[in-house]
């Protein structure tokens, strides 16, 4: 394993550091394992807190700030954070307008958010919920009942982050995100495996001639193996499964190619050169595009592509300022 | 060879391709291989030109754009443009103020970038030039006579693009390009070799249980191959060359930890955990930080250490707005 790691099992906690000292407009709750706004949320401000397990960055983390999120409790690598965890960041944060968790759907997520939603709400904080499920692989998956979430959570994040901002109520935000979640599609690819730190070796074995088409974001098994293909035709085995979900022509969208980790920029482009028209060829207008690495899952090589049908106020938000180490613009 | 490519002969043309449909506040000049700003450059604004080999992304064609650069030009993977690209690039964002080439220390480029400014000036554009040669691992390598040109270079082209931006005129940018320039140290660590496409296999062996201290961004060897260390190990094998290169305490600094491709950025926050510290015992008082994956070697597994020395107009002109694909902020 070649990793810049020092205890295998210190990973998540010493990012943590290296977080906390980068970034002075970030509060880091190292016992939690809480990343918030170094501010206080502003009085009448919804929050918006996600989290999951951690290997996926800039996701959650890295979604922080002006614009985005409130807060984002890390589990451990691939792992849930628990329902103490996602309560801590909740209350952290609430100003009393109430919290909204973005959660992606994965049963120990999901679980342990609702727990928190509970416990928060015995507490006396109002919590709204949205499960994102937006990834058209597989209908159920290893850690999943029905569709696992993926990189729409960014967008839902970006969006629903950027409505809070302007000041919307609790019940506007989270039924603006679940709008976002539900007009997302997503499909991965890994052309390698990712190494979690604590295991030491590869999640899976796929042959130097092989790739994962469909594949999760902690290495879950996708649709299918088959051979290496060229750019061109992977471009066709993420954008094919994705428009037949939407069924219908999608019109105005967001996209997000997203690096898997071990994937370079150069890589991306071209991928995406392959991507764009055959988008265009199916009917998507590609209105707003980022390519990079936004959600990940370690050093996995490999990219997913998003599609949101995004009507005019989601591009109004989309655009709207967002000051976040992971994405940042307008401010 | 694991990569999203079609024809391994084909990946400049086709990553420009990409840029060209995601990114339509640039110019893709796709026989030239130049990218440039879609605007016109400003009349009176001194323009920035840089470029050097592909596979370094975001670098160079990452930062055009408001703030930064006017024009890059890329060459073929790890393969200097050619005098004919450079000056292309240096006609083409030319609005009579003049411009600057931002140049890494590598022969080749400089060569070529010097034939360019010669055929550029006798075609009546004024041109001036700085080398960046900021990597303290080695004194000549590979491919350098001096020291290489890295990561020093972000730092030059942000810096003196807001310089550009607010009207300075050409000896101005160039003689604060210089200053920055000359006020950078790098150290760059690899983990893996990366492969170049078409090659199609790794530029050099390094046994599962090695690394290769003060990596050169092409694979050119360092100061010495060593047993994989801890990440707390690591840390002081970049920081330590650099500050003793410094001699003198170094105060205020921009700092810049930059993933080279195939490294995530949970890894790239832990190492800066470490580097934090060892930074600040060494009078380095960091005043900004960008990690990520900013200047890479195509999927190597590694990172680089650049720490710029920085007065208060150096910091001013950091903050000023940018907007490029790959750094932005402030508008």
């Amino acid at each position: 394993m070649k990793k810049f790691v020092n205890d295998p099992d210190d990973v998540l906690a010493e990012a943590l550091r290296g977080i906390a000292v980068a970034h002075p407009d970030l509060r880091v709750d190292a016992e939690n394992r809480v990343i918030s706004r170094a501010e206080p949320t502003r009085a009448g401000k919804v929050a918006l807190v996600s989290g999951g397990g951690s290997g996926h960055e800039p996701l959650h983390g890295g979604f922080v700030g002006r614009g985005m999120l409130d807060a984002a409790a890390a589990g451990e690598v691939f792992t849930s954070p628990t329902p103490d965890q996602v309560l801590a960041a909740t209350q952290a944060v609430d100003s009393g307008a109430g919290v909204l968790h973005i959660v992606k759907n994965y049963t120990g997520d999901v679980l342990n958010f609702e727990m928190a939603a509970e416990l928060a709400e015995a507490a006396g904080v109002r919590v709204e919920s949205v499960v994102v499920a937006d990834d058209v692989a597989v209908q159920d998956s290893t850690w999943t009942a029905g569709r696992r979430g993926t990189g729409t959570t960014v967008v839902v994040e970006k969006i629903a982050g950027a409505l809070a901002e302007e000041g919307a109520d609790l019940a506007a935000v989270a039924e603006l995100a679940r709008r976002v979640s539900g007009a997302g599609r997503s499909m991965g690819v890994a052309l390698t495996s990712c190494t979690v730190p604590a295991a030491g070796r590869p999640t899976f074995e796929l042959p130097d001639d092989e790739m994962e088409v469909g594949v999760g974001i902690h290495g879950e098994p996708g649709r299918s193996r088959v051979k290496l293909a060229s750019a061109r035709e992977i471009a066709k085995l993420m954008v094919d499964p994705i428009v037949h979900d939407f069924g219908d022509p999608v019109g105005p969208a967001i996209v997000l190619l997203s690096g898997l980790g071990g994937t370079p920029l150069i890589e991306q482009y071209l991928l995406y050169g392959e991507i764009a028209p055959l988008l265009a060829d199916a009917g998507v207008d590609v209105q707003r595009v980022l390519i990079g690495d936004y959600i990940t899952s370690l050093d996995m090589a490999g990219a997913s592509l998003t599609v949101v049908k995004a009507d005019d106020e989601m591009l109004r938000l989309w655009d709207a300022p967002v000051v976040t180490a992971g994405l940042r613009w307008g401010a």
